[in-house]
């Protein structure tokens, strides 16, 4: 017998892993967490039927999403990481020596709790001593910590279900009141090609409250057309002229301080998407 | 009833697209070719089963493999396709108004024949008075025609099948020897995540014959994990210094100058292939 998982990621189009083993199921009060061993990509994780991270992959998007911002700003001593319950971020995060505290703010601690189970190389990270995990909405967590954190990373699921207000105008006013002076912050936003409407409306959205306003982009193969971007929000510090830390003094399998800059050079396409 | 294409792009992992029609099937001397209409990505031309191109996502890929090497030549009049029957790297060449003569050599016929009738944004190049098409192996194009062109475009397809010869070293060799002082040459080279072995032989195989030797990366979304890379080899010109023509005259919707040089800041991990 194949057993094959099939991810629909549009009503019309879907990528299918074969799957050596099914590892864990469940529901919890937020969505249905799977994992699943698959032959090509490892051990994958699954919520509501959307693929989360795998094994093989997991390293492009956690190491874009935390390094960008945290050598754009040249002091990160509070990062604030939103979702992430499988722990990637914070793993990336804690590569740094000047962050001094790391908050999780996840919503579903069942997603920590699986993430401990079946994937030590991302959950690791927890491990840390400064970091700290708090089981919450994260909108409340940023009403409640006003000028708080130096960076502050959105690694949310798609902006439907638990996840939809974390794409919302207020959230991100709401993370600009929890960010000190000079500080960052980073959403995942989703696909150009299948989500333009999505980003444009982001995009206007933090360009109307932050003085910096960027957009980058990675490669993550098991995502939605596979071309991912993120958008960054800064009080200060500008992506494009990050200066002054060594970058070499981490280890990395995606990023190079090139590779920052690099992000930042935009598909024709693209550009026309946040000239909207 | 439910139509659906599921490409297996490895014995473990695939890509599935919902299909409106399937608008053309045969089997040639070469290979099988299939037209899809699918929902999501438009027409898809399919080959031997593995996707080639689809309307929705093919620009990348196409102006990918043309603008870099043909921005990197100061003055590219003749040029040279091996494979492309499709038309879409031959449409972007046409775009250069330096470009006096582009031929294009493909084995089989019949992908010419198809893409005229199935997709006429792809095959309108074919009607630019500088092109001329001859069917037939490629290697023996360029055994026949030595110190010939200033720019050639490897648009193969895998490298099993038909294209094999197309991956081997006698091959860049034989490229070599059909450019004239100062050619530049590009070979699509698969993706760096599924295909790391091949793409550090070709390298190896191609910085012992050029004395110019780049690789660059864009994203292809139906191609296997939609992360690809090209390697360029030149008599002289470095694509990293390319300047002095004018990028703006030319209409595209992905490659800019900036893309151009950003798309050759490499991942960590594909540092690391090159330099095995």
């Amino acid at each position: 017998m194949e057993l094959w998982f099939t991810e629909k990621q549009t009503e019309n189009f879907g990528i299918t892993a074969k799957v050596s083993r099914t590892l864990h199921t469940e529901r919890t009060p937020y969505q249905r967490i799977d994992v699943l061993e698959t032959v090509e990509y490892g051990r994958m994780l699954v919520l509501d039927g959307m693929v989360m991270c795998t094994d093989r992959d997991e390293f492009i998007y956690h190491e874009m999403i935390a390094h960008v911002p945290l050598f754009t700003h040249p002091d990160p001593k509070q990062v604030l990481v939103i979702g992430g319950g499988d722990g990637g971020t914070i793993r990336e995060v804690v590569k740094h020596p000047r962050v001094e505290r790391a908050v999780l703010a996840e919503i579903d601690e069942r997603v920590i709790a699986v993430s401990k189970e079946y994937f030590p190389a991302l959950s690791r990270g927890f491990a840390d001593p400064r970091v700290e995990i708090e089981v919450g909405d994260g909108i409340a967590h940023v009403k409640a910590n006003k000028d708080t954190y130096d960076v502050i990373l959105v690694d949310s699921t798609e902006p439907i279900g638990p996840a939809e207000g974390l794409f919302a105008r207020e959230f991100y006013e709401g993370i600009y009141e929890a960010l000190r002076p000079g500080g960052v912050f980073v959403a995942q936003t989703e696909s150009p090609l299948f989500n333009a409407a999505l980003i444009s409306r982001v995009w206007r959205d933090i360009a109307s409250i932050y003085p910096v306003t960027r957009l980058y982009l990675a490669p993550v193969p098991t995502y939605p057309t596979g071309m991912w971007s993120f958008t960054l929000g800064s009080k200060g510090p500008d992506p494009l002229q990050a200066e002054g830390q060594d970058e070499t003094a981490i280890e990395t399998r995606y990023y190079t301080p090139e590779v920052h800059g690099a992000s930042f050079a935009l598909p024709r396409f693209v550009e026309e998407l946040l000239a909207r």
